[in-house]
C-alpha cells in the first residue's frame, strides 16, 4: 500500500473506543491497532457503558460532530446489542467493528448462535472467579514485603528480590488480574552472607521466582527514593543484583529482569514458567 | 442462522490465544467472544511471546495435533509480525484474526502504512506512562486504609466507604492500569456520628469517591473474615452503610455499590465521574 494522502501533520486523528460495558476490552484492542502506526499522532477518548439506542445516538451525535472531510475519527466498537449496534453504524466516522466481525465467524465454527450479550468478561459474571481475585487482592496486600510470614503455605507464589526490583506492582498485577495468592519477600545482606534462602520461604523454594534489574536502573529508581544514599549507590546495587543472582541460580529459581520488562510482560513469563513448572 | 451440529455436548472447545507479545489482547477479545456463547464449554490456553517463524511452527504443530473432524480449536491470534501471521495462518484450526482483519481498515483511513511491530501496548513503551502507574502503585500501597495522611493533596482520588466495601482493590486496579494516586480511607462510627468526613480528608471532598454495598452482601464479606462478629452483623452494616450513603448525599459525594459491580466497572464509572467532574 503507497501513503497517498496522510493527515495533516501534527493534528492528532480522534480517536473513540465504544462499549455496552467497561470499555476495557475496546480500549486494549484499539490501543493495540492504533500503536502500528508510531508516526500519527491520536486523541483517545473511551465512552462506555452504552446500553440503549437512545445514547447511542448521542455517541454518534457527539462524534459525527467532529468528523470533517479532511479528518475521519476512527471508531472501535465492541458493542454486542444487535439494536445498539444498528445505531452505532450509521456513523459517519470509520467504524471498526471489533465484535461482529468476528462473531460470525466463531458462531460458524461452533454451529451455534451467539447470545449478543452485553460484554461481561469484566463484569461479576463469575462470582467465583471474581471472588478469588478480591481474596487474592487480600492475601497480597497482606503478605506484601515480608510484612506477614503467616500463610505462606497458601502462597501460589512468592515474589523475592533486593529492594525496588518491582515485587510489589508486580504481586497486585497477578493477584488482581489473575487472582493468584502472591506473598513476597525482599533479599537483604544477610541472606547473601548465608547463600541461603531467607529462613520464613525456605521450604517453598518451589514456589519461589525471582526479579532482578540493571544496577543503572535499579540505582536510578532508588535514588528517587533516597537520593545519594549508600542504599542507592552504583556500588551497592551491584553487589545486590550479582549475589541475587547467584541465589537463584544456586536454588534453581527462575528469574526475569524488570528493566526490561513491564509488569505485565513479567506477569506473562511468570504465569508461563509456573505452567511448565507443573508438567 | 440455524444450529444444524451443535459440538458434541460436555466435551469443550480448544480454544488458543496467540501473540506476540503478553497475550493480554487476544486473551481479553478472545474470552469477550466465547463469553457471547455461554452454553458451549471450552478449554483455553494462551500462547504468549510467539517472535520467530520457528516458534510458530512449533505452536501449529501442537494446535493441529488436537484437531479433528469433530472438533475444530478456536484460534484467535494478535500476532502482527507478517513472517509469523504467515506461518500461524497455515494451521487447520479455525484461525480469527484479531489484528489483519482491522489493520487493513484502519491503514485505508489514515493513508498511512502500519508497522507490524511485535505488539507493544504491554511493554514498557511509553517510559514516561509506565513510570507513572509504577509510582501509583506505590502511592496507593502508602495510602491504602489511611495507614499514611501525608500527601494527601497528590491524590488523585481518594476513595471512602466503611471497612470490606471494596476500597483496596478499586485503589489499586486504578493504580495500576490508570497510573492514578488513589488514597483510601476508612469510615468508623464516629464519622457517622460527626455527620463531617474524616478531619484529614476534609479539605478534599472534591476528590472523595464513596463506595457502598448491600447489608446483605457485606454482611457476607464481613462474616468470612470474622465470623459471629458485631461487625459482621446485619444491623450493624446495615447501620454503618446507611450513614455512609447519607454522608455521601450531604457532602455530594458520588458513590457506586460494590455490591452489583466488579472491580472493572466501579472503575470505569469513577473515571467517567473524574472527567465529567473536570468539565
Amino acid at each position: 500500500m503507497t501513503q497517498p494522502s496522510p493527515p495533516a501533520s501534527g493534528v492528532p486523528t480522534p480517536v473513540f473506543f465504544l462499549a455496552g460495558g467497561t470499555g476495557i476490552s475496546a480500549e486494549t484492542l484499539g490501543n493495540m491497532l492504533i500503536g502500528q502506526f508510531p508516526g500519527v499522532p491520536f486523541r483517545a477518548r473511551k465512552i462506555p457503558f452504552i446500553t440503549t439506542v437512545e445514547r447511542a445516538r448521542e455517541v454518534v451525535a457527539q462524534m459525527d460532530a467532529i468528523h470533517t472531510d479532511e479528518m475521519k475519527p476512527l471508531v472501535f466498537s465492541t458493542v454486542a446489542d444487535e439494536a445498539v449496534r444498528a445505531e452505532l453504524i450509521k456513523t459517519e466516522c470509520a467504524f471498526i467493528d471489533l465484535f461482529g466481525t468476528h462473531l460470525d465467524t466463531v458462531e460458524r465454527v461452533l454451529h451455534v448462535n451467539a447470545a449478543h450479550n452485553v460484554g461481561s468478561v469484566h463484569g461479576l459474571g463469575d462470582r467465583g472467579r471474581y471472588e478469588a481475585r478480591m481474596k487474592a487482592v487480600d492475601y497480597a496486600m497482606e503478605h506484601d514485603d515480608a510484612q506477614s510470614i503467616k500463610a505462606l503455605d497458601q502462597a501460589d507464589l512468592i515474589l523475592i528480590a533486593p529492594s525496588r526490583c518491582g515485587k510489589t506492582p508486580t504481586s497486585m498485577y497477578l493477584a488482581l488480574q489473575q487472582g493468584l495468592k502472591v506473598a513476597n519477600y525482599p533479599l537483604v545482606e544477610e541472606d547473601f552472607d548465608s547463600h541461603q534462602l531467607p529462613a520464613p520461604i525456605r521450604p517453598y523454594a518451589g514456589k519461589c521466582f525471582g526479579l532482578t534489574s540493571t544496577a543503572a536502573r535499579l540505582s536510578q529508581v532508588r535514588g528517587e527514593r533516597r537520593p545519594g544514599s549508600r542504599y542507592a549507590s552504583l556500588p551497592q546495587v551491584t553487589y545486590e543484583l550479582r549475589r541475587a543472582e547467584a541465589l537463584y541460580a544456586m536454588h534453581r529459581i527462575p528469574s526475569v529482569s524488570s528493566a526490561s520488562m513491564s509488569v505485565e510482560e513479567m506477569a506473562a513469563v511468570i504465569l508461563q514458567s509456573m505452567e511448565n513448572g507443573r508438567r
